[in-house]
């Protein structure tokens, strides 16, 4: 998906919420465990409750990888749902890859390349090896590469923070400053965590007209309010992940109609920030 | 598998060689190509042909997501078999996963749990996100981190070795000296790339007891004799991992031959190193 194009499904549903497709089949309603395709399932009836409040969906692989073979399977039966279905939406792998350049080009080829059996437009990369891991990722139109730079986990201190004698600059800040001449505002994004949203601002300092990827509101503790406040750019700029918060709202019979209410009250309080 | 097993193979072995299994469709030999399970049918040439050379085998993930969900099944495959061969290996998935604890917990059940379709003996995590990204891989007795610490690609430059102010560490020595708190010498190993062999003795300083798995050699450039001459310690403490150096040595109908004279011939300067 184009920036532009992803721009105006954020305009028209008035909405820059994406829904966290963290299966885990211990989570999900009793009435749906032990179903053949139960991961399919869920998350389809989610998709369908969710769609109008939400421009962006998020699976993360280790829910699917934990589920073994069978799993990438039922992501396989999710992705290909959303690409039929009449609505558009923005697919983001959460995955934290990155490689050798050699190995990057098998990942990108698995997740963004458009005959791949997932055909994602987006991939969360942890950047810790550096420039020719990230920009093999880059090949494919208007596909992107969602960059770690600042997460939403206490482990962020531990490196992320740290300050480098050469510039100056935390290490989050140094990858913002080097990545950005990797890719473009058109195909590389940032994942800055909502729990750290005093840093927003520092974030915006150096890549003003990025888009970020803001997990952590809900579960972890984020609020929509701080990060509003220092993320939105002219363009929103923002992407804002829900997981927890909405695919596990009720575990009953209802878990649909409860998650399409709480993705409608973040939309509703997003609407009012566009 | 426990370290003093590991260490165990590598006398009985004279080897410390790790195999990688890199499969990739369009590089195996023309005759296997087309041919139904033909990236199994492939390392299963391989494994044969090299088990008596080298202790350990590495796929790396991203060689079977390229395949889509059927190149996870071949991975399942390969991994079935060597669990069933007589001859023992240590199994290392190269997968760079590392995310939130909750998620980490996931991949930890993806490959390591004894019940997982693959039950690898390690993983190996990238460190971005700091100690409760790593952790949740500690949980299974016997299983190990394979932690990035300073990688074999030019990108390494870009991150790893800036200099953090309030300790004057680079950030892989950081990386070591952070971690040394979050696992033991029985549990934790670190990536060492070869064509950084004058910063093994940085390396050793740090964790003079660890296993470090040192991938680089051959196709990528590092040396043989300068990993052994800074790396080594009295528990060998070394795998050495080779891919395309052996696995594709030949692609005719003699790849599994010539992958085997390749392994002997590193087994062989290894047996001099130990």
């Amino acid at each position: 998906m184009k920036r532009a194009e992803l721009v105006d499904l954020i305009r028209e549903r008035k909405s820059f919420l994406c829904v966290g497709l963290d299966t885990d089949l211990d989570k999900i309603p009793q009435h749906l465990q032990g179903q053949p395709d139960a991961a399919f399932l869920f998350n389809k009836a989610i998709i369908d409750a969710t769609i109008d409040y939400c421009v962006a969906y998020k699976p993360n692989l280790a829910f699917y990888e934990a589920m073994g073979v069978e799993g990438l399977r039922q992501l396989k039966l999710t992705t290909d749902y959303l690409h039929r279905l009449g609505k558009k939406a923005f697919l983001i792998a959460d995955a934290k890859r990155g490689d050798i350049g050699n190995t990057s080009r098998q990942y990108a080829r698995a997740f963004l390349a458009p005959e791949s059996d997932f055909n994602f437009d987006a991939l969360t990369i942890a950047p810790y090896m550096g420039e020719d891991s990230v920009t093999p990722f880059l090949v494919y139109p208007d596909k992107w590469v969602v960059l770690l730079a600042l997460t939403s986990n206490k482990g962020a201190f531990d490196f992320q923070l740290t300050e480098d004698k050469a510039t100056g600059r935390r290490l989050f800040e140094n990858v913002l400053e080097r990545s950005r001449q990797w890719g473009t505002t058109e195909n590389m994004m940032y994942v800055v965590g909502a729990t750290k949203a005093e840093m927003l601002a520092d974030v915006r300092r150096i890549v003003p007209d990025s888009f970020l990827l803001v997990p952590g509101v809900g579960a972890q503790g984020g609020s929509l309010e701080e990060v509003c406040r220092h993320g939105l750019n002219k363009d929103c700029g923002l992407l804002v992940n829900s997981s927890r918060g909405i695919i596990y709202a009720s575990n009953g019979t209802d878990f649909a109609d409860r998650a399409a209410e709480e993705a409608r009250k973040l939309q509703q309080q997003m609407a009012q920030w566009l």
